[in-house]
This record gives C-alpha cells, structure tokens and sequence, in this order.
C-alpha cells in the first residue's frame, strides 16, 4: 500500500506508526500541502477530501481520515481491543480527538510552526479550549496508564501524534505531568514493541 | 439504557434514530445545555466531556461521542456494513462529518436557533467550510444514493441530523438537489424501516 502524507502533520504520523508498529509493507509518499499538493485534480481523483493522510492500495481503493485509516490497519491487531465495549471506547477518544483536541492544540502549532506566528498570535477561544483538552488528558491519565483499558491502542497513538508536539503549538505540558510520563510510556511501545 | 440528549441537538438525534430504528429499549433523559445541565458534577462524574450525547447503562458504564454511540449500537445490524473496507468508508465519513461537516453546518445553525444571530452574522469562513461541506456531499451523492456502499448506513444517518437541518443555518438546499433527494430517502427509511 502507498501511503499520501507530510511528516511534519500528526495526524500523518498516526498511520506511519501504525503501520511501522504492525509492520505493514508500504511506500511512503510525500505530499507538500502548503505547495497545494493535496488540491491537485490527480489528488482529488483518489481523495475528494482533499487532504492528508490517505491510504492508497494497487486494486484501486482508497481510504482517508488519519482515524478511520489506523482503525482499519489494526484491525485484528493487539492495538485494537477484542473487548466490544473497550473498541467503543477507543472510538469515543477518536472522535474526541478529531473534535475537541486536533482542532485547537494541532492548529495552533500549525500556526505558529507553518505560519511562522508568534504564540501571543494564536487566536484566545483556541488556546483555552487547547488547555482544556490537556487538562482533560491529564486528569483522565492520573488515573489510568492507557487511554483505554489496560493495554496500548489506537486511542493513545491517535492522541499521541499532536500530544507529543504541543508544546509547538504553545502549551505547557511541564504542568501536566501524568501526560509526560504517558508519552514516555508510548514512546517506549513504538521503540520497543515487542517489549 | 439511558440517552441523556437535547432533542434539538442533531448529535442526539443521531442516537435517537438509531436506537429507534433497531428498536433498542431505552428512556431518554432530556438535558438542556443551554441551561448548564451537561455541566453539573453529577453530569460530568457520568461524562467527563461535559457534552451529550451520553448513553448509560444498568450497570454502571457510559459512553459518550454521538459517532462513537451510534457505531457501538449499531454493531452487528443491517445499519453497518458486514465488509471492512466498507466499515472503514462507513468510519472515514463519521470522522468527516465530525471535523469538515459538525463544526461548520451544526455551528452556524446553533448560533442563528440558540444565540438568535442573524444569517449575516455568521463568521465568513465557518460559512464557507460549510459550503464546501455540503457541496462535497452533493458531488458524492449525484453518484451513489447513500454515503457508502449500496446500503442505508450510520454513515447516512450522522450525516443526515445536521444536513436536513442545514436551511435552520443560513445554508441553501435547494440548489443542492442531489442532498434534497438523499434526505427523503433517508426519511423514508426512518418512517417505514421495513420497507
């Protein structure tokens, strides 16, 4: 399978570590969205969303949604939970993570690492609802190792991807220690995975 | 189980049909944001999201993120695809609609019906995504009559809450015919599930 992505967006990274952790064979296929890459009509044909990331498979079909991609691709996995329930949870925390995190901690740091804007710049409902999505991860993982139930998921590594750079985007994760120790702990899974 | 929902909120709406249509037993419990009822202690110590929809049940265990309640519902019956791949179209549109779709259709019509903002009053941009929103779903459904695969699917019903309530927005159907046909299709299924 091809993978369509830029290195530097989180929610591309969570398909490569996905991929990279299961040890799916794939081409990694650069897209440059600030040189409109991902606008392009050839683009467009194979994802009308028009952004990244995007899976791309030989028999034709294409998948996007950094989400909905690293759902499918662990599918079976031990990053999936057996558990009907525990897979609704992880769902909860994608949705979560699509809604009220990657909107406002991804796009600040989109603004000031793309954009070159200064922190005081970013705009003020988004910064607080940034720290309130923190806030909401570190109370969440003062009381439990993992996002979901008792193992490593999908849920932390889709959290994860923007988590890992918030500081980019201008948040303070030295405040919020149970998330340090919690990106450790993942980081850990993606060196170390059989660990 | 309990739904606790606002029944103007399309994100409710999505688990009342669902449950409806699969004829889950169930009792609704109403919350009015707007009142601050999602926002007590007792709310957030059942959903530490402070949002509904939230479905609770006997024994203790909540869940929360309207797509994530109506995929766990909606598992094993005819409103998820049996096939994968097409379960991952069905999760790639859910992620969608929550990111490019909710934040913009649902938005302005919360600020005209809620907050009694006239049309004029709504931010440039959050129109704009809207629009474009709405036009990538006309494009999609001028070729295929629902969301994904040959099926009526929760694909259809997420994005139908917010779309069929697109006009209370400030947002033009009617020169969307494509979406206007979908919509009755939709209403039919929920009418006479049977049929």
């Amino acid at each position: 399978m091809e993978i369509y992505g830029d290195l530097r967006s989180g929610n591309c990274l969570k398909v490569k570590m996905v991929a990279d952790l299961l040890g799916l064979p794939y081409t990694w296929q650069d897209v440059d969205i600030m040189q409109g890459q991902s606008r392009t009509e050839q683009f467009l044909k194979m994802n009308p969303f028009g952004q990244v990331p995007v899976v791309h498979w030989p028999d034709g079909r294409s998948l996007a949604q950094s989400n909905a991609i690293i759902r499918y691709l662990a599918a079976g996995s031990r990053l999936l939970p057996e558990d009907p329930f525990a897979r609704a949870q992880v769902d909860q925390w994608l949705a979560w993570e699509q809604y009220s995190h990657e909107p406002y901690v991804a796009v600040c740091r989109f603004q000031m690492l793309y954009l070159n804007k200064p922190a005081e710049q970013r705009e003020d409902w988004r910064v607080t609802r940034g720290d309130e999505a923190l806030d909401l991860m570190q109370a969440h993982l003062e009381a439990t190792p993992w996002m979901v139930a008792t193992q490593f998921t999908i849920a932390d590594i889709s959290l994860l991807a923007y988590t890992q750079l918030a500081e980019e985007g201008g948040f303070d994760l030295a405040q919020r220690p149970a998330i340090e120790a919690w990106i450790a702990r993942c980081q850990e899974q993606l060196n170390e995975p059989t660990a």
